[in-house]
C-alpha cells in the first residue's frame, strides 16, 4: 500500500509538470483515458463485483446501485472524459495586463490551482470524473473515494495512471488515497504545503468534517436549503409548475426546493392548487397554511426544525410571509446560501429579493433545479460551492483555477 | 465590555444593509470619517498615549514608535480614508452575462463577502484602513487588533461607528473586538456562519495560528521568502541595482528578497561585485560562493535553515545554481510563494521561469519589492495572499469580494 504522505509528495512534484502541458496533449491524455475505461472495462467490472460483494452486507438496496457499474456506465464515464477533453482549456488565459507608468507591464494569468484534493463518498464514477477535471485544469489530484467503493476506484486511477505511463508522462498527475481509514482523510485534510485546494463532496455531515478539521484550504460545496418565494403579484401558473418542478423532479439533489414561503395575501387561494399540484409530496406547513389544509392527507404542523432541515425527499415545508422583506429576512436566517427563487410578475419587488438574498444563485421565474455546472454554460462541475470564498455556485474548470501575475520590467527598483 | 459572539451576530446582521448601500452614501460615509478623524484627534491621541504608557514597560523602542500616534500620522489616517473614498466601488459590477438556448439570462454580479475578520498585531493604523476598505467593498468588519494598541484602536473605531450613526445608519457596520484575550481570537477562528473570511496581518506566527485553528475560510497572508535568480545571460548592472534595492530598500517587508540565486558561470565575476554592492549585508553562502568571498568582513558560511528564513534583516542567503531548471526547483522547494524575480537578457530563459515558477508575482528585470496594492495599480491592499485559492498577491477591494449569479427566466423548469 502506497502510503498516503508519499502520494500527497508525489502529487505535488507532479503538480509542477502537469501546469506545463499544453492543452493538445492534456486532451490527448483525456481520449486515450477514455478509451482505456472501455478496453479496460473487464476489469472494473471485477473489482466493482469484488466491492458489491462487500457492500452487499451492510448497504441499503439503493445505495448498492449506486455502487454498481455495468458496461453502460462505463461507456458513460468514458463519454463524460470525452467531453471534458472537449472544454475549452481555462490554464494560460490572460485575465489582464496593465502597463503601469513606471513602465512596468503587469500580465494577470490563470494558472492551476496545483494539487487538489477530492473527499467523496460511494459513486465510483466521480472518480474519473474528478480526475478528468483536475486534470484538464492544469492539476495533479489526489482523491479519496469511499470505503465501499474502493476497489471499483482503485480500478479505474489504475487504469487512468497505466495510460498516462504508456503515454510517458507521469502517472502521478491522477492519485488514488489507498489507505481507506479515517487516518487518510485526516493526512488530507493537515497536509498544509501539499494541497492546495480541498473539495469535499457528499453529504452534510462530509463536508462539515472537512470544513471544520482542515487546516489546508477547503472549500464548502452542497449543503442546499432552497427556498422559493411566491409574491403577491406571482403567475400562479408559473409559481405551480417551479415549485413542482424543483420540489419533485430529483428530490435528492441539493437544488432541489425544501421551502416555500408564500405571501400571504394570495395564501387562501394558492395554496389549495399548491396542495393538488404536489401529488405525493408531504407539506409541512406553519400554522396560518396548516388552517387551510387542515384535515388534509400528507398535510402536517411544520416542526421546530423543519425550516432548518434538506430533506432530499418528498416533503416540503410551507411558511407564511407578509411580503418580500420577511421572505428575504427569513432565507437569511434558514438558507444554506445555495439557490432561492422568487416567483413575482412585479420587476420592482424581483430587484429587491435578488439584492436582498445572499445565495449562490438567486431566480427569478425560475426553478431552481437550474444551478448546475452543465445548465449554467460550464460544460461540467466539480461540486457547488456554497461558500463567498473562491468560488460560489458551480465549479467548472475556471474555477479549478488560480491566477499569478507576471510583471516585466526592464532594471526596474522602487 | 461588548461579549464577541454578540459583537459577530451584529455584524453579520448589519452586512446585510451595508450590501445594499450605494456609492454615494458608502463615500460619504467615508468622507465623514476621515474628517471625524481628524477633529477627534485630541480624543484619540490620549487614547494613545494610555496605551504607550503601559506598553513602555514591556516593548522594545521601535515597537513604541510603531504604536505611537501623533497629528500627522491621524492626517495620515484620515487622508488613507479619503483615498478608499475615491476608489472605484467594486460592488454590482456584471462580470458576465449570459443568454442560454433555453432563455434563461444568467447574470454574474460581483457582490461583498459579507463579514471580513481581521486579526492584526500592534499598528494603530491598520484599524482605519481596514475598516475603510471592508465598508467601501459593502463587508461588515469585525477587527481584533494587538493588546498594545487596544486603547487607541478602540477609540478610532469608536469614531468611525459614531460617524456612522450620526449619518442614520447602523454602526455595527464597522466593529472592534473587546475581548483582548486570546479567547477571542479563537471566537473569531471559529465563528462559522459568522465570518465570511478571516484575514490575518501580522507575523509568521499568527498567520500560521490562524491558518491552522480557523474553521471559517482563511487566507494565508503574508510571509515572503523571495528569490532572485541571477542568470548567466544577466545585465550584471540591472542585477546589480535589483538585488540591492530588494534587499536593502525595506529588509522588514515581505516583498524583501531574502535570496539570490547565481548562475555558476557568472558567479567568480559577479558575485565580488554583488559583494561591493551590498554594503552593510552579511551574506551567508553556499560553498561555492563562501571559497570566493571566503575571509572579507560579513560573509558566512550559510547554515542549515538559512534557505527558509524570512530574514526581514540587512541578510542575504546566496545560492549557486547550474541554471534555471535549479533555480525553478529550488524555488518550488524553498519559496512561500509571495514574489520572485529573473535577471536575464534571454527571452527564453525568462519564458521558462516565468512558466516555472509557481509564486503570486514573477518578475523579470525588477525587483520583487513592486509586488503591493498601491504599485500593482490596486489603489490599496488590504494584505497579500500567499495562498492560490481566492485571492494571490495583493488584495484590494475586488479581492475583498464575492460573487452570485442571478438568473431571470419566465417560468423556467428543468
Amino acid at each position: 500500500m502506497r502510503k498516503t504522505q508519499e502520494i500527497l509528495t508525489d502529487a505535488k512534484i507532479a503538480s509542477r509538470e502537469l501546469a506545463l502541458l499544453s492543452t493538445e496533449e492534456k486532451n490527448a491524455v483525456l481520449y486515450a483515458i477514455a478509451d482505456a475505461l472501455e478496453e479496460n472495462a473487464d476489469g472494473i467490472l471485477r473489482a466493482n463485483e469484488e466491492d458489491i460483494q462487500i457492500a452487499k452486507a451492510h448497504l441499503p438496496t439503493v445505495m448498492l446501485d449506486r455502487l454498481r457499474l455495468d458496461k453502460k456506465r462505463i461507456a458513460g464515464m468514458a463519454q463524460g472524459v470525452r467531453e471534458v477533453a472537449m472544454l475549452p482549456d481555462p490554464v494560460g488565459k490572460v485575465l489582464e495586463e496593465n502597463g503601469l507608468k513606471n513602465g512596468l507591464t503587469v500580465i494577470k494569468k490563470r494558472v492551476p490551482l496545483g494539487v487538489v484534493g477530492i473527499i467523496y463518498e460511494s459513486r465510483p464514477n466521480v472518480t474519473s470524473d474528478a480526475g478528468a477535471l483536475c486534470f484538464k485544469s492544469g492539476n495533479a489530484c489526489v482523491l479519496r473515494g469511499g470505503k465501499d467503493a474502493f476497489r471499483s476506484s482503485l480500478a479505474i486511477v489504475n487504469t487512468m495512471r497505466s495510460c498516462i505511463a504508456g503515454m510517458r508522462l507521469n502517472e502521478n498527475f491522477i492519485n488514488i488515497v489507498e489507505d481507506t481509514s479515517r487516518q487518510s482523510a485526516t493526512e488530507m485534510m493537515t497536509a498544509v504545503g501539499y494541497i492546495d485546494a480541498l473539495i469535499p463532496r457528499g453529504g452534510a455531515g462530509l463536508i462539515r468534517a472537512c470544513v471544520e478539521n482542515a487546516k489546508v484550504p477547503c472549500i464548502q460545496t452542497g449543503t442546499g436549503i432552497c427556498h422559493i418565494f411566491v409574491d403577491k403579484d406571482a403567475d400562479e401558473e408559473k409559481a405551480l409548475a417551479i415549485v413542482h418542478n424543483a420540489k419533485t423532479s430529483r428530490p435528492s439533489v441539493c437544488n432541489a426546493a425544501e421551502v416555500c414561503l408564500v405571501h400571504e395575501s394570495i395564501l387562501q387561494s394558492f395554496l389549495p392548487r399548491l396542495y393538488e399540484r404536489l401529488e405525493g409530496v408531504e407539506l409541512r406547513c406553519d400554522e396560518r397554511a396548516f388552517e387551510i389544509l387542515q384535515g388534509k392527507p400528507r398535510v402536517l404542523r411544520a416542526g421546530e426544525t423543519d425550516f432548518d432541515t434538506e430533506f432530499l425527499d418528498y416533503i416540503l415545508a410551507i411558511k407564511t410571509v407578509s411580503g418580500v422583506d420577511e421572505a428575504i429576512a427569513h432565507i437569511a436566517e434558514h438558507s444554506t446560501g445555495h439557490s432561492e427563487a422568487i416567483i413575482t410578475e412585479n420587476e420592482a419587488t424581483a430587484n429587491r429579493f435578488t439584492a436582498g438574498v445572499d445565495s449562490s444563485a438567486v431566480y427569478i421565474n425560475a426553478s431552481t433545479r437550474f444551478t448546475d455546472g452543465g445548465e449554467f454554460g460550464k460544460g461540467c462541475e466539480i461540486g457547488i460551492s456554497t461558500q463567498k470564498l473562491h468560488a460560489r455556485g458551480p465549479m467548472g474548470l475556471e474555477e479549478l483555477c488560480s491566477y499569478k501575475y507576471i510583471v516585466k520590467g526592464n532594471g526596474h527598483i522602487r
